[in-house]
């Protein structure tokens, strides 16, 4: 697999570089250039910082802007940035009301983390949310193995509403709780990730497998299975995420679709008709919705389907404005 | 190469079905699902209706909505919307102000755009624009061979915002006609193209090879050449692209970087990056920036450059509000 690239080494900063160039209305580079974070921050307010391995643009860079993040810390591809990035980014943003930081649930970013948040404890108010948003692969309550995969984007646009509307770190804390137990995500891969250090594919699929349940690093997933229509897909992946579900609360229903990088937004369109449908026949109202290549696995061909349970108050932070390079809408 | 899809004769229509369900606050079908439509039609002002084959979502579907276009008819895959669609289209959006059709330049689109112009001219006032924007693969002056790819939606755009503004069919028809010196493109793809209905490549690239100077439609390029770093690659492309430029005239430079489907984002950034900083070496500014997968040509891996000699009144216009399910900004 051929990448567009000059070297590997490189390619990670001369991307990010490309994304704030481009959007530098909206974004700049903080502190010697360890994090990209809001051109305009705003003081009074609970500062969010994601972040994470690069290889998943656009996120968590994408979604850096009012409404969402304040600030993204990225490491090399599929590795996680270093504490010392995002203490950097803790000090530039924190505007007096502490910092949240979000993070998806994967041994290396949990800790770097955890190790900067207990560095900067001293001088800042800090809280962490750890998203677990896969379907669990066992059907069973270990959900602290959960990782965290598309789902993020949804609580980060979430609880970024919530900041901006200056709720406090204790609210936003118990929120993101809230939110882990009612957003599931399940993948699907037709073809494996190749990875720009080796240049080779993470996992090979012949021209009649796909691998379901798969996460958002070239990892394999739960199972190979032969390759369906994307009805009978949909409908398996589903299933999955509506038993794993907690049980509805009066919700709105908010319908994902994510494409993982190699996969054209017609097919996204087309999955996001058929998982509607399916919904629709279940009794199920889509009351949100979202189609597009937000959460990535490098050049991967595949999607997620993403549901999330949410509440009348949750509908609203949804609509909130927001202003990013990849999400945008409202005043 | 495996498709997310249930049957290649229903793929286009449950993909359509999939955008306008997800955007329904922005788009709706239009009589007897023939194209899509603007779901607040604006009486007084000129229609602008766009259209081609599928297989290059988001466009044009995705740029239907308030500052771009009013209507988009959508062929089966790589095949022009028929005669009957458009016309359709030019009955539903014709607010009195007449319409502008906004056609890629290729022999199916212009011919059944013509006949639907023809056909309809008795009950409306129709205009046509043919895009032009690839570069010219001889280097000589026979434009009008010149195919429409990626800098479609830039005219769309500005002329969107021109209508919006409400400038008459005249008027448009000759912003259109000067756009089309101002803006070229050059595509390269790493991987070629496989079409649903054959399910099978149009062109099959070794490892170390790219087809350079490539369309929209699978078609091969001008040449095959070795493979080689971003740099090289952008350095190459920018060079036949300015060189093919109607000289500047005291303009601002809008630089899109748009992928074809199946190239990640971070890439996109990455080529955006290494186009600007070549110009910038080159002396030239860039006053404004795209990046992203806009049109698209299935599946294939790949991105082209736009370059756009805008001057003051088109960056006006570029800037101006739009609100479609892709572009999307502005109050």
């Amino acid at each position: 697999m051929k990448k567009f690239m000059n070297r590997s080494e490189t390619l990670v900063a001369e991307s990010l570089a490309g994304l704030v160039a481009a959007h530098e209305r909206l974004v700049t580079f903080g502190a010697d250039g360890k994090f990209v974070r809001r051109r305009s921050l705003r003081p009074g307010k609970v500062a969010l910082i994601s972040g994470g391995g690069a290889g998943h643009e656009p996120m968590h860079v994408g979604f850096v802007g009012r409404g969402m993040l304040d600030a993204a810390c990225t490491g090399h591809v599929f590795t996680s940035p270093t504490p010392d990035q995002i203490i950097a980014a803790i000090r530039e943003t924190d505007g007096g009301e502490g910092c949240l930081l979000i993070v998806k649930n994967y041994d290396g970013d949990v800790m770097n983390f955890e190790m900067a948040a207990e560095l900067a404890a001293t001088e800042h108010r800090i809280a962490t949310v750890v998203v677990r948003d896969d379907v669990d692969p066992g059907g069973s309550t270990r959900s602290q193995d959960r990782r965290g995969v598309a789902g993020t984007i949804v609580v980060e646009k979430l609880l970024g509403a919530a900041a901006e509307a200056g709720w406090g770190l204790d609210a936003l804390c118990t929120l993101a709780d809230d939110l882990n137990g009612r957003i599931r995500t399940m993948g699907v891969s037709l073809r494996g990730v190749t990875v720009p250090d080796t240049e080779r594919e993470t996992f090979v699929l012949s021209e009649n497998e796909m691998e379901v349940g798969v996460g958002i690093h070239g990892e394999p997933g739960r199972a190979r299975v032969k390759f369906a229509a994307a009805d009978e897909i949909v409908e398996t992946m589903l299933e999955s995420i509506l038993s794993d579900l907690a049980p509805p609360r009066g919700e709105g229903l908010l319908l994902f679709i994510n494409g993982f990088g190699g996969t054209p937004v017609s097919e996204l369109y087309l999955a996001y008709h058929s998982a509607r449908a399916r919904l629709h026949s279940l009794g199920i109202t889509v009351a949100r919705s979202l189609v597009g290549t937000y959460v990535t696995s490098l050049d991967m061909a595949g999607l997620s389907i993403t549901v999330a349970r949410l509440e009348e108050r949750e509908l609203s932070l949804w609509d909130a404005p927001v202003d990013t390079a990849v999400l945008r809408w409202g005043g």
